[in-house]
């Protein structure tokens, strides 16, 4: 078993809202990230597949195909979007980053599954101080 | 002369959009950048200043005293915000990152200019692919 | 399960010394990390924790309690200090860097489990070049 | 438990080409990668080994040792080298990055062995934005 | 006047070989970096051009216009390439970095001055540890 | 005229510390950097020469030479050193990185002249967040 990884990123907008809460009670729990206005980050993400290597090609996966993936099913609905507002399965959800690893894992699963190696995990940085490691349960 | 840079960081939203323009122009020359829900960034600024250390304390300026100046004078004013909404200076203005850098300027000079040594470079990165210098002229 | 991981620094003097040896000794297995004067590093501390994001908040755990956490129990004993001089828990210790992950995970541990979520991993570079890490067992 | 996990790197040569194939086929799924004439990558080699911290050290093993094993196994076999002609153990074999770590365990499981420790995991990167992992097994 | 920066990298195969001189003074000078099987790097490109900003796109230069030309110019011509054998303006020559980035200015230079603002430099890195400028003459 | 720099590090201890001054006025203006047991850091250096490029080497100054000098002239004094007590050059001075910078380039600048290509700068990290450039005069 080997494990590969991928890094690609993208640019968005966001805010930390719950919609049952009063504003003050957002600033409270969110502080700044709650800003209406939004705010941003470059976001980078990692994703990880294990598996057998194939022995024509030495490959767990071809890590071009991984990274056509990750462009298909995730840079191209995140880049330079506002995840709350511009991403269907994200209206009205607390958009914390823990909650866009597993939809980023449900987009690309399918798509890994067919490709005879398992995905192991998402990992999603906010900041250079901050990220998120989802392994699909 | 030696010269001493500070690095701090601001995570914002924004948008390049030139409101003289339709929103067909926008598109055409900015691209995704000119999504109307914004996207965002995470901003790292390094600050240069130059001067003659201080005989007393070895320092051109004390670094603590520049990342307060950095903090009070452009942190607190972009952190998690909106710059295109958030921002008086910014108002109605196309907000490059070439614009952003020459404002940090005006609002950093006039206290550097007070701790006996000059400020000579904003330097602004606005992903780890692409930064903007201005050095006051 | 989600995993959250925030990293913080700090900056600290330290010696390798085992003070049942001799000097000779010392500077055999050590190296001029036995220098008797102390030398230095930028220490960089990654905390991970993991649980199941509340559903009101998104949050496994809110990074800044996690950061707060982080400067309040390791970074205000650690940075700016002699390891081995100024910190009682440290006193007559051999303080490799696999001495001090096991003391900054009964520092947090404590803290974390009151938290709703579990602690996971401690991980502390020396330099870019070397890192420990410690899961509690 | 705690692991211990060190650096080195090597820059080399190689190429993607299985020798069972006609240039077209290489070409169609390895791309650019199949070129004849080679091209190159500055490798990033992440070594991790687990045990218990020996009492007299605090080390699980000492970091230098293990930086002189992964200097004289790895980098002196593959450093400013050309992966595909001067290395024997890869003479015929397609060089994937998943090959390379494979045969690296091998070279450095019975040293580290030997040392009261156990090698954990062979990490390597061919670029910032893809590497590969191996856990012996 | 402001100064926009952007990175691209190319991973590409090399040898330093002087052809007038023996093989073992090729390898006295040059050391492993003349191995006849070539070595390679993951060379990462920061062009810098410079010029007022214009008004209505507050941009110096589209970045993305930029970015495309660095990668017509220089990434098609180098990326996955034996910088020796593969590319026509390089044969023959002593193959420094110093050598290369003087070219990547030539092939760039024309097209940054069509575009009202000017080329200011080149910058290279080899490796992380080693790289190299260029300012036109 | 090209550019070459190079990378070094040492980790070492340090305080700053004004032996005119009283201890209390010492915190006042050092803060936690005059913690009178010391504190350490991770010190990154970089050296750029500049000059024409040999015809015969492609080189502005052979980086291997230059690694050499740098090793020798700097990291074998300052490496797991206390830069207060351990170094003859700076015994009773302010230590800021501002004192260090213009040293190295005492030590060094002597060998680059004798190399046919000039010491251009000496660039010091201190942390990831604070650098100090020093250009001869």
């Amino acid at each position: 078993m080997v494990y590969l990884t991928r890094k690609e990123h993208f640019n968005a907008a966001h805010q930390l809202h719950n919609y049952d809460w009063s504003d003050e009670k957002n600033i409270e729990v969110f502080g700044k990230c709650a800003n209406k206005n939004f705010h941003g980050h470059n976001f980078d993400l990692f994703v990880t597949v294990k598996g057998k290597p194939n022995p024509e090609t030495g490959f767990v996966m071809n890590a071009h195909i991984l990274s056509k993936l990750m462009k298909q099913e995730v840079v191209a609905r995140l880049d330079h979007k506002n995840l709350n507002l511009d991403v269907p399965e994200f209206t009205g959800l607390m958009l914390s980053t823990e909650i866009v690893v597993q939809q980023i894992w449900k987009w690309l699963q399918p798509h890994i599954a067919s490709n005879a190696c398992q995905l192991h995990c998402i990992k999603l940085y906010e900041t250079e101080n901050i990220y998120v490691e989802y392994f699909g349960e």
